[in-house]
C-alpha cells in the first residue's frame, strides 16, 4: 500500500486543489491531506481557520463521490523554526512514503529530511489559485466558478466573503504587508 | 444535521474509545474526533505520536465498517493557557452542536464558553482505560484483548511495545514525575 | 517619589493581601502590584483567570477608600524561562525604586538582577493564604470572613464557588498535580 | 453600570488618544484600556516598552483630573494566532460590556466573538496619529504639541527621543520591514 | 574523521562529567558536547544557567589540558515537544556521527531518527552525580572534591552555593515539585 | 582578563567576519561569539542552520591557526521580545565585559543594559558582507574569493549552494518578504 502527503493551505480549497487530490489518488492507495499554516486565519491571504478549510474539503470530497477511506486531512500550525516543520508533520500525521507538492521550498525541505518528492500536475494554474480566488471574493467577481459548490457553501455559512473583503480593504495594495494593529 | 465533538487522548485508542465513537454516532449525525494533547509523545502516559493514534482510530473505525463520512479526526495541541483550550479547538475544527465528554474539567471549560456537554455511557472503566492498557503493555500482560486488533498492529509496526515498556522502566513508581534528563 | 513593586498571585486576592497593599502604601508613594502567572486559571492553585483577579483588586481597594492614582495592577505571564522573568516585568511595569515581597525565591531573582528587596509584615498567615481560602470554598468552610466583601463579590458573580470546588475534586489530594487530560 | 474596552498601542499616548479616553467616559461607566502589543519596544513603529506606556497614561490621566477609578489599563501581548486573541483579552481583563474602537479589524474580531462594537469620534486624525508623532520625534519636528506634557516627560526620562530617532534611521524608507539583525 | 555527541545538563560539570569526556575523545575525534535544558536555572535540580555550565566546562577541559580543537559546547533547549527535540540537535549542532549517552530515554530519542548510540563507562556514579553534588553544596558537604577546581572557581564567582541552598531550602523534600509562586 | 561578545549571523562565515574576530582578540583575552538568529535557516537572508555556521566557524578559526582557548561561539535564539533579547543573551553566554558590535539596534540594547560597546573596524564592507556573498552564491558569481576555503568547504558538504539559489529564485525581487508557504 503506498501512502501519499499532499500539503497545500486551502484558502481556499478550489477546483484546482480538487483535481490534485483526484490526481494523487491515482498515484496511491491513501492521501494524507496537510492543511498547513493551520493557525493563521482573519489575514488577507488566509482568511479561513483550519476548522473552516476542513469542512470545505471534507464536503468537496464526499460530495465528489471519492472514497473517504482513502484521505485523511490533518491541520499543521507552521513552525517558529523552518528546520523543525518536516518533524513536525512526520509527528502530527501516520506513515507516508512519498510527498506530492509542486512547491520547491516544499520539496526542498521533504528531500533534505530524505523523503521522496514527485510534483502533481497542475489545472489551469492562472485561474485556478487561492490568491485568485481570494481576489474574485473581494472585487465581487465570479469566484463561485471556481470552487466546488460545497466550498462556497461553507464560505456563506460562515460569512466568508464579506470577511475576505474586509481584509482585503485594509491590505494596502503596494506589496506591504498587513499587521495586526490596534492604533486606537 | 447534528454535529458533535469527541474529545480524547486515546493513549492508545481501545475498546472502550471505540464503543464511545459508536456510542456517539448513535447520537449525533457528524462525530468531530479531538486527538488532545497532540503534541505529546514518548512520555509515560504519552508514549504514542498524534500521527501513531491517528492511524490506530482510522484503522480501527475503517475495519468496524462505520461509515467514514460520519467522522473525522482532528489532532489539538494542549494550549500553554487553559482558558484559550477551547477557542482553539473551536479554530481547528468545524462547526459542532454538541460535546460528548466523561472528564468533568473538559466538560466545565466547554460550558464555561456556552456550550452543551452531554455524558457517554462509558464500557467497563475498570479494565477499559489508556492508564490499563499501558499497564499491561508495560508488565507484559494481556493488552491485545484491550485493543481493536488495527490497533495492535500499529503499536507492533512502530515497536510501540517497547517504547512503551522503556518509557515505563524510566519512570519512579512512587507519584513522581518523569523529567525529560540528560544527566550524562 | 518612592515607587514599590509587589508580586502575587491573588488566588483569590484575600485580607492578608489587602493588608500587605496597605502596609506597602505606607512604605512607598506609588505601588505597582504584579499579578503573577496571568495566564493560569481554572487550575485548582489558580482558579481565578487574570480578569477576575483584577476585578477583585480594584474593586475592594476602591472599596476600601484607598487612593486609586497612588497604585495601579499589571497581569504578568509566567516566563518559560526563570533567568528572563525579571526583563519581563521590568518590560511590562513602570520604573520602580523597590520590591516587596516575602517569597525568598521571588527576592533573590530580583536581587541578582541588582534590585533592593524589603519584606513585608504578614497577617496571621496561618488562615490568611490564597491556600486556606480555596481549601475552605472547596470544602464549603467559612471562606467569606478571609477575603474583603468585593471579593466575594466577584467570585460569586463568575460561579466561582463551583469552580474551585470542581477543581478541587478532580485534584487527587496525595501531592500529586493535576493535568490538563482529556481522557475520554 | 456600563463597561467599555478601548483598544489601542499608544506609541505614544497622545492628544487623541486623551480625547478619545474622555468621550469614552462619557459613554460608559467603566472603562478597560487594552495597552495592545504589550511584547513590543524597540522597534520603528513600536518605539516604546508597555510599561513606559502605561506610565504616559496613568500620568496624563491622573494630571488630567479624570477619576482613576473609573479606568484601569490592561498590557495585552498579540496572539500568535489572530484568531485567540479576543479570548486572551477576556482572560486578561475584567468583565466588560461594548468594545469601543475604529480600526475595522478589531471590530471584526470582536463581532465574530458576539460582542458589540462601537465607534469613537477621532480628533483630527492627520495630525493626531501616532506615526504623526514617531515622525516628528524623528524629525525633530514640534511633537510635544501633539502629547500630554506627562507624556513628554516620561519620553524625556526614559531618553525616548534618541531611541526613537535610532530606530528610524536604522529603518529604510522603501516599504522595507525592520528587522532584528545582527550581521556584525 | 569520527565526530560524537555528548548529552548532559552539567548541574554542575563534575568529575564524573570530565572522566566521560575524556573517555569519549578516546573514542572520537571531535566531540560536541550538548549543554541540555539550557533555558533552566534558578530551579533546585537546575541551579546554573546555561552560561555558567559552559563556563565551567571550558575553563575546567581548558586547565586539563584537552586539546580544545576536538571538542565545542552547544546550548540546546529542552523542546516543548519531545519529538522534535532531536531535530532541534541536530539544527544547532553540526554533523556527528554517534551519540554518547547513558541516559536510555535520550538514547531512545535518537535510535528512533535513525543514529547510532554508544554508552560510555561512567566512574562511579554513587559519588559522581549533579544530585549529590547539589546535595552536599545545599548541606554544606564536600562538594568541591567531585568537581574540577575551575568549576568550584565559577560556582564561587557567581556566589552559586547561597543560590543552591536557597533553591533547596524552598524546595519541599516529600517529592513534591518545585514551583515558580509568587504568593505574596 | 577582558572578556568580550561578538554578535553576528555569520550567514555564512565570510573574511570580514574572519577579520573582526582578528581584530577582536585583539582587544580581548576570551571572546564570545554569538551566533544570532540561531533559529533560522532555509530562508534567502538565512540559508544556513547554526550548526553549519558554528562548524564554519570552527573550521575557520582552526586553519586560521587562532588559539581555540580564546574564543568560544554560542548559538542564541532571536526573542519574540526585543526587550528581552540581551537577557537571553547573559543566560546563555558565560561573564562578558565588552560587546563589539557594529550594528547600531545590537549597541542601543545592549546599552540600554548597562553594558560598554565597541565598534569594530570592518574591512571593505562593499564586498565583504554575507548579502553580497549569498548574491554571488545564488549568481553563481565569484563567492569563494570571499570566504574562508573552509567555509566554502561546508558549503560544498551540505550543497549549500544549491539551496541559496532555490531559496534566492523562489524570492520575488521587489522587496517582498518570502514567506514559508504551502499553496498546492
Amino acid at each position: 500500500m503506498l501512502r501519499g502527503l499532499l500539503v497545500g493551505r486551502f484558502q481556499p480549497f478550489h477546483l484546482g486543489h480538487l483535481s490534485a487530490v483526484e490526481h494523487a489518488l491515482g498515484m496511491v492507495d491513501l492521501l494524507w491531506l496537510v492543511i498547513g499554516s493551520a493557525q493563521k486565519s482573519h489575514e488577507p491571504k488566509n482568511p479561513f481557520t483550519a476548522g473552516e478549510r476542513l469542512e470545505m474539503i471534507k464536503r468537496a470530497l464526499d460530495a465528489r463521490g471519492i472514497d473517504p477511506r482513502r484521505w485523511h486531512a490533518v491541520p499543521v500550525y507552521d513552525a517558529d523554526v523552518h528546520y523543525l516543520w518536516v518533524a513536525q508533520v512526520n509527528m502530527l500525521v501516520p506513515r507516508y512514503d512519498i510527498v506530492l507538492t509542486n512547491d520547491p521550498f516544499t520539496g526542498m525541505l521533504f528531500r533534505e529530511h530524505g523523503r521522496e518528492v514527485r510534483e502533481v500536475p497542475l489545472l489551469n494554474r492562472g485561474e485556478l489559485s487561492g490568491t485568485e480566488v481570494r481576489r474574485r471574493i473581494a472585487m465581487d467577481g465570479e469566484w463561485r466558478i471556481l470552487v466546488p459548490e460545497q466550498v462556497a457553501a461553507v464560505i456563506d455559512a460562515v460569512d466568508g466573503a464579506r470577511r475576505v473583503k474586509m481584509l482585503h480593504a485594509m491590505h494596502d495594495g503596494h506589496g506591504g504587508r498587513y499587521a495586526h494593529r490596534h492604533d486606537g
